[in-house]
Order: C-alpha cells, then structure tokens, then sequence
C-alpha cells in the first residue's frame, strides 16, 4: 500500500482525494499497489471538505510522517510550498505538484535538489492535458522547433465568446467572472501570467532554458476590441492568447501575447475553457494536445497519473535531461524577437495620411503587407487596421513611437502579433 | 553507451538509424547515455540504404550478440518477428517495435513473455503521436470511457478530398496511389484492417480486452459516394473512417468503420493524412492527440522515443496493468452495438414507397430521425437518404434485408453509423 500525504485541500485536492477513492479498482491495477490518502494538510480543520480523509493544519504531520510515501503539493503560492517541498525531498520522499509558479521560479534548484527522487509535476501545465509527459517522453528524439499553446481556458473561452458573439470584452469579463472562469481581480489570468508559468516549464524541457517571468515579453488580451475582431475574421485569423517557444538561429523565443493566427490552423480551431498545444519536432512534424486546462477532476488526473507513474518506477528524467545540454541555447532578448505585426491606429480622415504612415514605417525598415480603413465613431477620423512584413520587434516599437507622434494620429496605437 | 539492432532497414529503419546519428546531441542529453545502432538485419545486404551501419542478413547477429541492449523490430509481418522477438526476449533483451499487426495477435503472449523485460511499442499506433503513453501513463487515473481515432492516413486523405473536392472514390485512390499514400492493392487501408490493429491495441491499455481483429466489426471505406458526402454535408456531418473503443453498461464495443460525426467535433476538423485519436476518461473529459500517423521520421520519432525510456529506466507496464483487472469488462458481440444510423436506398419514385420503408422498420422497433430525397440517374427512380434514431446493430441489420427484398427498393442498401 502506498500513503499519500496532500498539502492543501482546495478544489483539486479534493478532487485527488475522492478519485483515488472512486477509481480505486483501476489504479491499483495499473499502479500494481493500493493507493491511499494518510494525511491533507488545511488551514482549517474543522471545515467541511467532503472527503474523508484525516485532517490537520500541521505540514509536518505530512512531510515528516514516515509511513507517508509520496508528498502532493497543492497549495498554491511560491515561497510556502518551495520551503515545504524542500523539506519533504529531504526527507527522501517523493513529490508531486501542480503549482505552477512554484515550478516557474525555483524548477532548476528542485532539480538539483531532488537529483534521483522522483519529482512529477504533469498538473502544472495545462491541466488534465498529458503534455509534460508527451514532451519529456514521447518526443524526447526530437529537436523542438516550437511549442505554441492555448494554455489558459479564462483568455480563451472569453475570445471565443468576442469572436463568435461579437461581445465586447469588459461584458464577457463580467460574464466570465459570473461563471467562475475568472477570478475577482483577473490579471493572473487576463494579463498573461498564468499561461508564462507554464510555458517557461514547457521551454525547459524542450530547450533547458532557465528563464524567469521577469525575462520574458509577457502581453495579455486586456487590449483587444471588436475592430481587432472583425480585422482578424475579414483577413482570416484567429486571435487567440498563445504561449510560444521557437528555436530560431540566435536562441529561443519565450513569449505569451494575443496572437492572429491561421483560421485553418489545427490550434485556431480549439474554443471555449480548452486548453490545447502544438509541438513541432524536428523528426515528428506538428503534434497536439487538446483537452480540459483546468478543473478539479481534470487536473487531479494529472496529480494521480504521477503518483501512479511514480509508483510504477516510472518518472523523469525531472526537467528532461539526463545530462546537460550543450547546445547551450540562450534566451533571445525581447527587441531581437522577429514577427509580422498588425497595427491599429485613428486617424485623421484626410488625403496624405496613410502616404505619412508608410513612409515613417518606411523609416524602420518595416513594410505594410495589407491594410484595412473602417470607419470610426468620430465622423472626422478613421481607423486604419494592417499587417506588416516581418521585423524585429525593437523596430516596431520605435515605428510605433514615431507613428505617435503624427499629428494625424490620436490615442494608442494597438498592436498584436501575427504567427503564421 | 547503449547499442542497439534493428530488425528490418526499410523506411522506418533508415529514419531511425539517421536519427539516432543526426539528433545524438539532444538525445545523449536526454537519454544519459549514448545509444548508437551496431547491427541492421536486411534481406539483401548489397543494397544501399544511405546510413552507415554494419548491415547483416543473420537476425542471430542482433538476437543472440551480448553486445546488443535493446532490440529494435521494424520488419512487418505477423508469425516471423514474432518467432525473434520471442528469441530475444528469452535473451533478457528490451525490445521496441513498431509492429501493429504483431501486437494484434501477440500483445497478450508478449507481455506473459516480457514480464519485467521492456517491451515498447509506441510507433506502432498513430505513428509519430505518442497516444501509448499518454493513454498507458498520462490517462491512467481514469476510467476510460470511449476512444475514437482517425488511425488511418490514407482514408482520411481519400474522404477529405472526395469531400472537400468533390471528388470520386475511384478517381481519389488512384491519386493516393500515385502519391505513395496508398498500396497498389489499398484493401488493408482502406478496408479498416490497419485501423483495427490500432484499435485492439488502444483497447487493451483501456479495458484490458484481449480480442483479435476477428472478433470485431471491421468496414472500410469502400462504398462511400458523393451522394453520402453532399448528405453529411447538408445535415452537418463529416466522414471519417473511425476506430472506436466505447464502454457501455453491458461491456466494451470495439468497431472500425465510417462514420458520420458532428463537423463541429473536435476529430472532425482532422484533414488530409493527419491521424488523431480522442480519449474521454471520467476524471480528465475529452482529451485529443494529433499528428502524423505514419511516415519514416515520424514513426521513427516514436521508436526512439521508446529506446531512450528504456535506457532512462521508465517503461510500462507493458500493456498498462500491473496486476490483472478485476473488472472483467467483456467484449460486446457485434450484434448488441448500438448506433444511430444513416442509409441510402435508391427507390421507385412513386407515391407510397415512403410509408413502405418508414413501416418495414417500424417493425423492427427502427425509427427515422431525417431524411432528404434525391434525383437518380434513373429518372424513375430517387434516391431517398435518412438517419434512424439508435437501435441495435442485429435489428439494423434484419432491417436492411427487410428494406433490401421490397419491390421498389433496387441494388444495395449503403449503410453508415453516426456518433454525436
């Protein structure tokens, strides 16, 4: 029999815990041994969580019990459970997590601390989704080209919504809100964080890149309007928030924006809460991975596919590698990021315009591949909608100061990339 | 540093020996070790295969040399890898294989065989996607409640062009023939038999079934037509040859067939040669896997895969159980599936022919739940198009001879199953 200690009973945990209960007859036999909870660990023991499972407010009736076998982390946070998993490695015990910032800051030192203890953390990412596993494993012959994920359903589910309902995004916030999709203040979510955590967890075992969230382009869909909208559906894209990780000559990309992508693309066509990754090797092509990014039941199928897979002796190597890899990519800096580019601008509705605007593009090397006028509310403006060419992304920012400083053009200038 | 033999230098084998050379770097990193091919078994060792390895027409070479770790077969065939991957696992050698049609008819014998001994076989279903480990290892807290796959590249390709073009079956299969996609006799691809392999091998990971491709329903692709497509397309179903693998309360249904399923499904958007395969388990909901399904690279992606967990120590259990599954699900018979149905009858075009067929099934407990009429070639005839609500498959099949022997019903009575 094996004893599970659980750090943190919230929604996943008791998840975790009715599931190994539940679903007891084919996780043994697939384990080949029972599989038990000892111990869940909350702050408030005398609240109900419907399970039944011994409580206590004391993690180390957890981390130091001797008779628990495997330690699983779902408290949330950075520092608490970085202190405590430390701890319970060593103590010798096993690990598995589904914090994903956790995992985000402090991976590399959990590596090296855990070194032969098996550490798993397939729920961090994407959740039900078994992409840690498909990555590390399934696609370890395989140079990785890139990685482009769908990586947080609250983004997708309320661009999904503005697309196909032509809802405005502060209602389907609200919305979204209502339904519990998203949280009170929703900047995690919303601002592009969220989806970081993971991708930096998905880019060290395709690239052994120890990045941090500060290093990396991080844009949320805060921005978005309906003109982006109908821009994308009439030049057919997609705008959905991407996570993407790309080889290129000078490094690896690392960055989380609102992306127009192919309507035909397999990854456009993933709506709603989805979750959904591509990867693309180097021998295998295109892959995906499509499923429930979050949820209780869903991700504690995660957690329990670990604690299954490390009862087999099944598990890692941690962040994929055996040995260090000497290929040594290195993190590309934000400003050499190279992509096509859409902008959007209101301007004066006047002859000599848009000539002013090409020619301080012109400026920065960057050139218009196609363009859009609509109408805008003031009757004397209009908003001018296009694509560029591909450049680097320092170019476009220094075009996108210069164009603000047009005496045609009025407010902010919107930009989002564009992956083809 | 771990070596490796190769039964068979064909397609595959040449992809894997190349890869292993040319991707060594991330692999070493990954594996911990350095794995290099010593020995490939050919039938004529003169012939050049473009990768420098020792070539050999003896399979004892690789079997029975101490020097060889892991045994790769990639030969084909049923009876004959099976009689030498027999021989070396008596040897105590880990083998990996890409072989569908051997774990079709061995995987149970294999395992008994194998017990602690690796045996690996991720290429052998969906090629390049890793849908064994996901299902064996990323799923394994779930019980499985249905599996649905395009396994089959070369159909897909077929349907996606007869229904994106518009294109005939015949005139498709020979483009898929000249393009490589499909044998010069297609029988095994587009007959559903390639599938079925896939299927009984998925099945097994799921439900622990062991059922050879005799005992199940198997139909191709053969007899679908332009009218079907224009059908689907009007009642908002694609075409895809499916392998489904479905619990139902009396047991497990395993079937290859068409099937009409709803265009905005996720499986349904998977075009041209791509395979994907949809798993819903109870905890994780629906989860899809997309990508290549066959090709050298691709398929060697997955065989190496399986040779670097083998050295990393991660492997099984091989067929996903560790310890019999008490459960004891059966296979269903044929006769008891339950489907909803569409058929296409080609009828005298005369008043009362209608309440004819809508009474012969009515006696068969088979109601209609749409219909629309055609015009023939025939300028008497019609061609009439419905889709029954669900009823078992035996009373659909009494039903159609029923159909068949009424005097304004001529030829075949074409026959699709649907799943929503």
């Amino acid at each position: 029999m094996i004893r599970v200690g659980i750090l943190g009973i919230g929604t996943v945990g008791t998840s975790v815990a009715r599931i190994l209960e539940e679903n007891s007859d084919i996780i043994e036999a697939r384990a080949g041994k029972k599989i038990v909870v000892k111990t869940g660990i909350v702050k408030d023991t005398t609240k109900d969580r419907g399970v039944s499972i011994a409580l206590s407010d004391d993690p180390s009736t957890v981390i130091d019990d001797p008779e628990i076998d495997i330690v699983v982390e779902l408290m949330g946070g950075v520092e608490a459970p970085y202190a405590l998993v430390k701890r319970a490695l060593k103590n010798g015990k096993p690990v598995v997590t589904a914090n994903k910032a956790l995992l985000a800051y402090h991976r590399y030192e959990l590596q090296a601390l855990a070194g032969e203890i098996p550490f798993m953390y397939e729920a961090s990412t994407a959740g039900g989704i078994p992409i840690i596993g498909a990555l590390r494993n399934g696609l370890s012959a395989n140079h990785i080209e890139s990685i482009k994920g769908i990586m947080n359903g609250t983004c997708n589910y309320m661009l999904t919504k503005m697309i196909n309902e032509g809802a405005d995004y502060d209602e389907i916030l609200k919305e979204a809100q209502d339904l519990g999709y998203a949280e009170a203040d929703p900047t995690f979510d919303v601002g592009g964080f969220d989806a970081a955590h993971k991708l930096l967890i998905l880019a060290s075992i395709a690239y052994g890149i120890d990045a941090k969230p500060e290093d990396i382009v991080i844009e949320g869909i805060e921005n978005i309007t309906q003109t982006d909208v109908t821009f994308a559906k009439e030049f057919g894209y997609e705008i959905k928030l991407l996570g993407i990780a790309k080889k290129v000559e000078e490094g690896v990309e690392l960055r989380v924006h609102a992306t127009m992508i192919p309507s035909e693309s397999m990854i456009a066509k993933v709506d709603g809460v989805m979750n959904a990754v591509t990867v693309v090797g180097d021998c295998v092509g295109e892959t995906m991975y499509y499923g429930a990014g979050a949820g209780g039941d869903a991700t504690a199928s995660a957690v329990i596919a670990d604690i299954i897979d490390i009862v087999r002796g099944n598990h890692g190597p941690m962040l994929g590698y055996k040995k260090g890899l000497e290929s040594g990519l290195k993190l590309l800096h934000k400003d050499e990021i190279v992509s096509q580019y859409y902008l959007r601008l209101e301007v004066n509705d006047q002859s000599g315009v848009l000539a002013a605007i090409a020619s301080t593009l012109g400026r920065f090397g960057i050139s218009i591949e196609s363009m859009l006028q609509k109408p805008s509310k003031n009757e004397e403006r209009a908003k001018l909608l296009f694509t560029t060419h591909c450049c680097a992304e320092i170019k476009m920012r220094d075009a996108i100061d210069a164009l603000s400083e047009l005496d045609d053009v009025h407010g902010e200038i919107a930009m989002m990339r564009i992956e083809k």
